[in-house]
């Protein structure tokens, strides 16, 4: 890695130091825990926030548009609702239309690291969003759309902006610098760069900012609802490299069966080649035609005063809400939001193959991929319906989650998808560790087993991995201390 | 990699085969080098070929649709070719229109391997097209475009097709399953499987396929126009893994520099995570809209009574041809066909940093990529106007290429474009070595330099190296022997 700026040359960064600020001491922490817990209930006690729903004539400055009834922003930013068509040879319903969010704008989801005390820390956002169930979550430094960038909104340049873009006086290199997909069955297509930059200068620390390292975020991971979508993902960009377990020798605490599965490719039960080759063939086997239509066109779903939804009320709804919003300076707009009919699960398998944790990956279709499929947890799905049997397909593996045994669980957290685009929407996250009863093989085709470091690996070439996916390994942090109540605050 | 049909599990594959194959000893090879000129020239001797440009109203099962003026098959199958609509802000034209082939289905190249005399072997198939120069070139056993494969036009199944489907009895294993691009600037978005499969049974060997190592493979790469381009696609594919080098510390022939640049990832002047950055900044940089339209409304394009070309005769031009070929079983058919308005020149800078080869590597927008811009050769472009000082825009690095010394030229060869597609057309594909006098920096912000294993990795993970890039890597085989003169044939 190299200074952003091309002037001034900074030694090469060691990916140890990820890993470092992941186990490093407590005493080297910035922010010890209880000063961040206090910081954390300033910044939601000063919020107010009144989100109100409101029937879409309501809205200001968005409107229908007359011919085909999408929903758009009067400045044409932004994003717009419209309607796709779907083909597919995939799964057991073929041909469907549904409402999609189109974003084509290619956003930064951005994290500035420093090295303090020694360890790498990451400075973190306490961000109000109007469809965080708590209004306040820990977010990147910076999160900005790109009409953020260009400010079409009028208001202020985002913070931290420039230290991304170069455009500041500031020694900086990159880290990572990734492209990844968002939801596929509510965006079409979108993609966020995911950005880690170092700085080696001093720099503002605004009030609603905070240091934390690595292991502090990914405790807090174990927390409902308190880490964003967004840093997710940003979090999930990270790998360890593949010749450093060494360091860690002395952690006692240390899940050595995750960490060799982190770390050493070798010790995988398929190579990475094979899975390529799987994705190929999967890829070639499945169609999938995806076709913009007008949004009152879309068949199967209905437009009322104040929301659109599927008629059998499946899936989800669009709404309007009316957002008044802020601590100190409080903004006050309107926009179309997204609500899903239920909370939903995200799970993956994890099994000890030759005694590293393998993960069950699933190849998932969804309409709005850039490239047909990508890798996905084990389960991720609604959930009402098939815990009352009413589903119209099976969802394999489903039942080691709902039956799961305490023992099994590694992880198991609520966690809010984007405030911005979606409204109150948390999916059940969890990991559940299967033994000797659970074979190998045989999967069904779009199944197979891979270690972390292969996931990680796919992570690091972008598109590969969907978000669910990344979200959920973005917890990992190698402990072995297992989570069967989640930690509440 | 494991059994393709599961049911008969093989031992894991190991990457050494392939560089084996590569510097094996003569005498392991199935096929003498006088056998295999010998095979060749009876191959193309017993060809005949009758290839007449037509008028388009002459052309068979293909017609002009009445509105868009597009140029359809009667079955709706094989390709149509349309119009393009290009906006970007990339490079200095930012907007034109062109005709573009239109071909959504992925064929499959593949090639069969079998170790024979304990040395992979690949099946070849002297294979007739007509738009290569010479009529009969070294392809891959199968090359079938989806049509082929479900024989829209009649005809037989193509020959070892089952091989590769997983419906043949026979003990396979897949080595190699890719989805890689075509040429962005002809095709639009289109993609095909590279395969390479390992075979542990016998299977019958038809008169017009040949066994040869790797190593003769790529000897032959050095003739002019011998090794078609979906032959050097699929060798593209091998990987040589990295941990390999003392197998072939006895092998004296071997230029060390370029060995390390494929096996060692860690002696590479930027590492991979800098060049993912890298691209993810310049593809969020450059904006790529491309729209089909009508053939019949691309701007700047004349129709004739017998072809399509630009007003100022630049680029290409479609036409229509005659085609009756064979050797035992002639076939006759006409269909459309691209013709290059020069020759081109298709060429990688290499410099030794720290005693390693690098390549100068172009993230090059053409308008078919799948995603706005792909890794291309320093130089990618049609040579006439440059040398006569008439280009309408400056092609950096080409002086290097037009004014090599002999000693620095590494690799030079006339090879072909796919004969299916394109009429005659030869690139130069060249290699050029610059030493202390070319500086490692300041590069512009589209080029960058990457070790031969960089490369290959980017190559394993689909979609980022162009077919022009990955066409002049597969000639590669670490011989210390610089061709000044290609040999002929």
């Amino acid at each position: 890695m190299r200074c952003f700026n091309g002037s001034r040359e900074i030694s090469l960064f060691d990916k140890a130091d990820f890993l470092a600020s992941l186990v490093c001491d407590p005493k080297d922490h910035e922010t010890t825990e209880s000063a961040f817990f206090h910081w954390l209930d300033e910044q939601r006690d000063c919020v107010t926030a009144e989100i109100q729903k409101i029937p879409f004539c309501r809205l200001r400055d968005w409107y229908f548009h007359p011919e085909t009834g999408n929903i758009c922003h009067v400045s044409g930013k932004f994003f717009t609702i419209h309607g796709i068509d779907i083909s597919t040879n995939h799964g057991i319903k073929t041909h469907w239309q549904q409402p999609i969010i189109n974003q084509p704008e290619v956003g930064i989801l951005g994290i500035i690291a420093k090295k303090i005390n020694g360890v790498l820390h990451f400075l973190m956002q306490a961000k109000i969003e109007p469809g965080n169930i708590n209004y306040v979550q820990l977010s990147p430094t910076l999160q900005a759309t790109r009409s953020n960038c260009s400010r079409v909104h009028g208001g202020n340049k985002p913070l931290y902006l420039d230290y991304f873009t170069g455009e500041s006086d500031a020694r900086v290199r990159v880290l990572v610098d990734q492209l990844q997909s968002e939801q596929g069955a509510r965006f079409l297509k979108k993609r966020n760069r995911n950005m880690i930059i170092e700085i080696f200068d001093g720099l503002p620390i605004f009030d609603n900012f905070i240091w934390l390292s690595l292991g502090q975020i990914k405790a807090l991971m174990r927390c409902d609802n308190t880490v964003n979508m967004d840093t997710r993902t940003v979090i999930s960009s990270i790998s360890y490299g593949h010749s450093l377990r060494d360091d860690f020798q002395c952690a006692d605490a240390i899940d050595e069966a995750m960490l060799t599965s982190a770390l050493d490719l070798n010790k995988a039960y398929l190579d990475l080649d094979h899975h390529i080759a799987w994705m190929t063939r999967l890829k070639t086997l499945y169609e999938l035609d995806v076709h913009p239509i007008p949004l009152n066109q879309v068949a199967g779903w209905v437009r009322s005063e104040d929301e659109i939804y599927h008629a059998e009320r499946k899936y989800f709804r669009v709404l309007a809400v009316d957002v008044c919003i802020g601590n100190r300076e409080v903004k006050q707009w309107s926009q179309p939001i997204m609500q899903s009919a239920q909370e939903g699960i995200i799970g993956f398998l994890v099994k000890k193959i030759n005694g590293v944790y393998h993960f069950l990956v699933q190849a998932k279709v969804e309409a709005g991929n850039f490239d047909i499929l990508e890798l996905a947890p084990t389960v991720q799905c609604l959930t009402g319906n098939y815990r009352k049997g009413l589903s119209e397909y099976e969802v394999p593996f489903l039942e080691h989650f709902l039956n799961a045994e305490p023992g099994q669980v590694l992880y198991k957290t609520l966690q809010s998808e984007e405030g911005g685009r979606f409204f109150r929407e948390q999916n059940l996250n969890i990991l559940v560790e299967v033994g000797d009863e659970f074979p190998i093989e045989p999967l069904p085709q779009r199944y197979t087993w891979m270690t972390l470091g292969q996931l990680m690996e796919f992570i690091r070439y972008n598109n590969y991995l969907n978000i669910q996916a990344r979200s959920l390994l973005s917890a990992i942090d190698f402990r072995k201390e297992r989570v069967v109540e989640n930690r509440e605050r």
